[in-house]
């Protein structure tokens, strides 16, 4: 007997994991595309979430911190909408948040402190909050296990291309699943209300356990895509864990948990390096590797700055193997480098090696810059630690999008 | 009786002080344009100079800072080559900054360790040193008080155009001038070993007292246009004091002291715009403003946070008055903004008062972002202290020109 295709679980996303349903639907915020995103779990979850850092926090931000607060690490439902942040919205938009999660737990029948609400889209207009309202009826009325796909489409704004990741689990205790959806596309610089992530999983979790694990796969995640370690007024990773699989952990130090830490970290990262590729404009994909560092925090420090440099990022852009930047970008990062002991590579061409000697293929280099994935690594020859971050180069794609976002 | 025109001084630069001559020639380190410029003193002059704190440090940077120590913060001659910046070449190019310093003190029959070396251009490859050697006998033979505009050109590398600026002061004791030149284009981004500043004046200040306002004067003019106080292997400021027009000022604290001072950070101020809005690419020059700070040292956070985002800087750059990003930007600055008290300006226009209240002409924001100067004021009603930074609008020209610099 075969299920009916329609309720067939996608291999991906944020219905891979059982016990979940999505939807993604066209609700009016934006004029024609998808804008409204729905998560459901078939029962209260364990719920986690991670949200900006940033002074300034969008209204759905402060909603779902609070409902979470309220529900003792619960929830039953995600509603995202794109095209408006509500952010710097004042009591408005914190009432149309508030409105929001009301109506869908009406819908749902399930308490306001287990929806969380989250938006993306411009900054300082009001939101529509009508026309949200009067598609939260047909968003749930699509609500399906195979609805994935679509909710990871309705929660784009100016991405390119729609990000999904999974990780399955096989333990002692039984199968599980880990999946999850993203957006994000102005990473380089994430002071764009724009990275959201969820991910759902049918193994079951205490929320606080949860919400370590979860700080800790984000820390090596997206926390690592962004320049600065800044968050934006809208960013929020939230993760549901449901339990339909059977597999439950208690301690935070069993290798049960350690396992599905790995998975979440994994699904986080993917979806991560999806954000970072699909940056604004970006033609590549640009890992930074750091080794040899006193420290992770140097190593992570010295990453962060290289590849936030504009230098290297237009560098690579230009297949142009100009190692001066990456080694000048280093040195101020902050970090005591000590740059004669310095080595880069470029994929697997050493452009430069210690003391400033550098005798490298030109033609090589350049062939390693010129794929869509580019690799930098930096040795620092300072001690054992090492750390990864991801970027995108830097084009005049970039500079089209961002001169005539709002307008 | 007129002066020969050869010999007049102009009404800026490098050689509008009495005491000093100038050159620019073009000695073969880069194609065609002039690449050596030398500044002389007729006797030796207090000197003083701010140097980058990157890590990296570029060979002239540790020669002169070698000289000026030894020559207890005398000095006759500055010599500047562009098109090269002898950064990251190891024992190789100390030694080819060292020469140069040699070379020049015998063409002059003064100390070597009266001569400061500063260099400009690409990173990394070894520095043609008999070109500049060969050329320096014409640099020399072309000196003249007239020699400013030769020099300012001949410091250049991706400028659009030369930098210069003069203060003159009139004082109980004499009056005295002011001038100075810089280049500098990659000033958005200052990892780019592009920063290099000169200053003369006819003033005399025992070399302590001239440090230290130096000191200030750099801090409130090139570093407010920097995105994040960084530096970057090359960087340098120099002044030289030549005493000529018999003006001395002995005591930190006196009022001569402060009007020298007042008038050094004016020339500097006025470089650094200047070099802001010749930044690569940038159509518009920025001018960041932030009022209502705690801190001076808050509003200056704010405001290089502000003017380092590259969604503020493409926004701008579309005459799009997003507000949005501006306040978010402020919102991850590290200082604890309260974003309800908040307002912001567009030149004249309030396009956000406290409590998120937007309420504007789009044409009138429009206006203004559409001129060649864009003044963005931030009002953060904390406190009485202010801060300004310079920057410019990030455009398709800067990727142009940094995806292809060195190749």
């Amino acid at each position: 007997m075969k299920a009916a295709p329609a309720l067939r679980r996608p291999v991906t996303g944020v219905t891979a994991a059982a016990g979940f349903s999505a939807a993604g639907v066209h609700c009016g915020i934006r004029r024609k595309r998808p804008d409204l995103a729905l998560i459901v779990a078939d029962r209260p979850a364990a719920a986690a979430a991670v949200f900006t850092r940033n002074r300034v926090q969008a209204a759905p931000v402060l909603e779902s911190r609070e409902n979470l607060a309220a529900s003792g690490g619960l929830a039953r439902a995600v509603v995202v909408n794109s095209g408006n942040a509500n952010a710097c919205t004042g009591e408005a938009g914190r009432g149309v948040a508030r409105r929001t999660a009301e109506a869908l737990a009406r819908l749902l029948d399930v308490p306001r402190e287990q929806i969380l609400v989250a938006s993306t889209g411009v900054i300082g207009q009001p939101l529509p909050v009508d026309r949200l309202l009067e598609g939260l009826p047909s968003a749930v009325a699509h609500l399906s296990p195979s609805g994935a796909p679509d909710a990871a489409q309705a929660i784009l704004t100016t991405d390119t291309c729609t990000k999904e990741a999974v990780r399955r689990v096989s333990s002692p205790r039984g199968d599980y699943t880990v999946g999850g959806m993203a957006k994000g596309s102005g990473m380089i610089h994430p002071d764009m209300a724009t990275t959201l992530a969820f991910v759902t999983t049918d193994a079951w979790l205490p929320p606080p356990l949860l919400q370590a694990a979860l700080a800790r796969a984000v820390d090596r995640s997206f926390n690592r895509i962004t320049v600065d370690g800044d968050t934006s007024t809208n960013d929020m990773v939230a993760v549901l864990a449901g339990g339909a699989s059977g597999v439950r952990m208690e301690a935070a130090d069993g290798p049960e948990a350690q396992a599905f830490e790995a998975a979440l970290t994994g699904v986080l990262v993917d979806l991560a390096r999806a954000v970072a590729r699909d940056g604004e404009g970006a033609s590549k994909l640009i890992t930074v590797e750091v080794t040899g560092a006193a420290t992770e925090q140097e190593a992570l420090q010295v990453a962060r700055t290289v590849a936030g440099s504009p230098l290297v990022k237009t560098a690579v852009h230009g297949a142009d193997a100009n190692w001066g930047r990456i080694i000048a970008a280093a040195g101020r990062s902050g970090v005591e480098v000590q740059p004669e002991r310095v080595a880069v590579h470029i994929g697997r061409v050493q452009v430069l090696a210690p003391g400033y000697v550098s005798d490298f293929s030109e033609d090589e280099a350049r062939d390693a810059l010129s794929g869509d994935e580019v690799l930098l690594s930096i040795s620092l020859d300072q001690g054992p630690a090492r750390a990864t971050v991801w970027t995108c180069d830097l084009t005049r794609g970039y500079v089209d999008i961002n001169a005539s976002y709002r307008t």
